[in-house]
């Protein structure tokens, strides 16, 4: 791989930002609020709205739970961030974040069917790990799901496992960023170690890179039967081993997982880790070069490379691949193997509303990321190399995800209502399809203006 | 009138309640989030979500005015309440006030093309002045305004003026209950009074009850020249004097009117305060009896009765113009002269985000209130007892409101934006008739089905 491919690259990563500046700014927002309900005429504002309001609220307020039938709390997720970290651009603050949160709430309607709101949120100062955790509290009333976003670690750790420790909340509360990406990578993994016939408690899996991603994959994969005493973690200072200085601080987060992982408690860089791994998880610096192909040599035999930072990953899958990585994936939509957030949120919310499930727990990832798994193998006939995830394409996805998730709900006892398969899976796809008919709609009948005409 | 009509009444009130809840569970909720932006297939994610969107982020990073173009923030507005003191149902908390949100969230787009989204907030205790006020300082980022709604008091009077007045706060911070009766209620007056022909600066009014409403009325129609010292404020506990025990405690909110008014600093009942009064402001108990007769029948000639209180009024309008009243106006819509809070916050609204004015000033609810006022005897021709307001059909009447408050903020230096007044009858036109246009094609293509046939 030559500088000017690389070049090529990232001008072609640069393509799509360039557009979405005209194109917001046409837009001025992604997102509108609507009626779901019938208004004929004026006289409709009386049920609506007063005097007739009043006969909900009176059933509400002697039944808390009874909100769930009269208002759209059921259905709605709130999409909260302080733009402490967003996407790759860092601490960027609350306005800078909301086209993200915009965008999040978009994928939330179109995918899944759940009308997702964007709640941006700072002062003047950074917001604190209680200023995120009070407020999350203080919406509970109005939302049927939390989706925290973008918030810089160690914060979003402790207002994640804060939140759903809480007895007072009840809803679910998830953090894109570690269960969202935990899940789909770990479909990915599922599917890509079935192709090279390896066992999920016999791999050596190095994680390069401790962000919320991959600190939250690595709980995922030990929850769903990997073996973390066999793993290897690295970050900027190379590989995590007890003793190293700065572990022994109490209050670094990253002292869990040195403490059960890297069993021979070995040290040195991230090539050292790689030794005879089966699996690298990179979720670290935008390469190309973060990952050297010499270390990839060292890999065992049938090496599976996730390469996920954005937008270029630490190495390239050509070059993983030519230094005898078996698999790669990476974090792009324009190579193979993209592994994709938008391929869980959506159906897992779906999943976990239509049986308004009290928390998502790991069991309900696990299972979307099976769902996940499962359905290329369905579809394709086969698993190849190139084709580990599925992309948003694929038909049914997120219905059964949702299905899996609403299934895995019921089954641990955090689901307030009970359905069937199938009727879960008829509630899903209404909804779906749904949101999408409307969209289209309003498309076709110009309500929703072609920016073509603007750009040109 | 007799005791059969007067159940007739109450029953004929609770119609709209029964329908609302059968109507309330058929459609789970009022309300949609749904894209406004076009998605013609997978590959616009790339310009909406990862990686475009990046680039507005960088923008608004870079200035952060920016977000007003980048996002959908200058249509987007929070209607927050902590469900303490909700329509007449009291302190009902978080839960039971969302389907009251949510219709108002409903009115503000189909009447004013606002995107208005429901924030319900609460938790164990009820929340405290400083908490309300925190809660909408953290969400200003995403809002171009925000609507609080059914606050207790006096509550709501420190979070309205605290907020109004914070230097950090830079949108439009309104509470219905306070500037949105007020501006309507001045607007029926100014009606009334040019239909007995008397002078706002010498009329004498009686404000009966001290709630948030009539505490907000008697400041606004201050601040349009009406003479507060000729004015007489009663309670429950009778006529505010100086001298009453209860409000030397300098923490009463009462203290404010009464050092103003009650220049003769007379004592005594509501009947002793009407004595050759012009204009009773009655926003108190439902009646029919609060109000006596005899009471009416001491007030001035061509007397104006503004009794208020819902569901019914503290003296019907029959009883009260038996007694004498030359005008007389209710909240209810099956009776004339309706003072409708529903006349005002869209048009008002729509006008201040036009603009992206960064508060609402009294000035600007004043002339809301006087286009409210003039569209009457415009569109009718001429002005009559029984019409002094004018009723949500009118046409342009959220347009003309819109625009009255844009030029009023541009005059005052408050808004960030200026139109000319063409500009701004466009703008708001187009904002409202697409978004009742969006409506009726969802209607039409049976996407919001029809309840009808959810009742048989």
């Amino acid at each position: 791989m030559d500088d000017i491919s690389e070049k090529k690259l990232l001008e072609k990563a640069k393509i799509p930002e360039k557009n979405a500046l005209i194109m917001h700014k046409f837009y001025r927002g992604k997102l509108q609020v609507l009626p779901k309900c019938q208004i004929k005429d004026y006289n409709d504002f009386g049920i609506w709205y007063s005097p007739g309001v009043a006969a909900p609220c009176r059933e509400i307020h002697k039944n808390k739970e009874r909100v769930y039938d009269y208002t759209n709390k059921w259905n709605f997720v709130a999409v909260v961030s302080d733009g402490s970290r967003v996407l790759g651009l860092g601490n960027i603050g609350a306005e800078a974040s909301l086209p993200v949160m915009e965008g999040k709430s978009i994928l939330f309607k179109f995918l899944g069917g759940v009308d997702a709101f964007p709640l941006s949120i700072g002062g003047k100062e950074e917001l604190s790990e209680e200023q995120i955790i009070n407020f999350v509290k203080l919406i509970q009333p109005t939302f049927g799901g939390i989706n925290l976003e973008d918030i810089s670690k160690p914060k979003c750790f402790h207002v994640l496992d804060k939140l759903r420790a809480d007895p007072d909340v009840n809803i679910p509360v998830w953090h894109d960023d570690q269960q969202g990406t935990a899940s789909v990578t770990l479909a990915g993994l599922i599917n890509a170690l079935k192709i090279v016939g390896k066992k999920k408690s016999e791999v050596k899996i190095v994680f390069n890179g401790i962000g919320a991603s991959n600190f939250a994959i690595s709980r995922l994969l030990r929850q769903d039967g990997f073996d973390l005493e066999k793993a290897i973690f690295v970050d900027s200072k190379g590989i995590l081993y007890r003793g190293r200085k700065d572990l022994e601080d109490p209050t670094n987060y990253k002292r869990e997982v040195a403490l059960i992982s890297n069993k021979e408690n070995i040290s040195g860089n991230c090539g050292k880790a790689l030794e005879g791994a089966d699996v690298l998880i990179s979720l670290s610096v935008p390469g190309p070069n973060t990952i050297k192909k010499e270390w990839i040599s060292r890999m065992a035999n049938d090496s599976i490379v996730f390469a996920c930072a954005n937008p270029i990953p630490e190495i390239f899958p050509w070059d993983a691949k030519e230094a005898g990585a078996r698999i790669a994936a990476t974090g792009r939509s324009d190579f193979p193997n993209q592994v994709n957030n938008s391929l869980g949120f959506p159906g897992i919310f779906r999943g976990a509303l239509d049986v308004r499930a009290k928390t998502i727990t790991d069991e309900m990832c696990i299972a979307a990321a099976h769902a996940l798994a499962d359905i290329v193998n369905e579809v394709e006939g086969c698993l190849v190399d190139n084709c580990i995830l599925p992309t948003m394409e694929y038909e049914d996805l997120f219905i059964r995800e949702a299905v899996a998730v609403g299934l895995k709900a019921i089954e641990q006892g955090v689901a307030r209502l009970k359905f069937s398969e199938e009727e879960l899976t008829t509630k899903a796809k209404n909804m779906i399809d749904n949101s999408q008919a409307e969209l289209k709609l309003l498309m076709k009948e110009k309500m929703i203006p072609e920016f073509k005409d603007y750009i040109k």
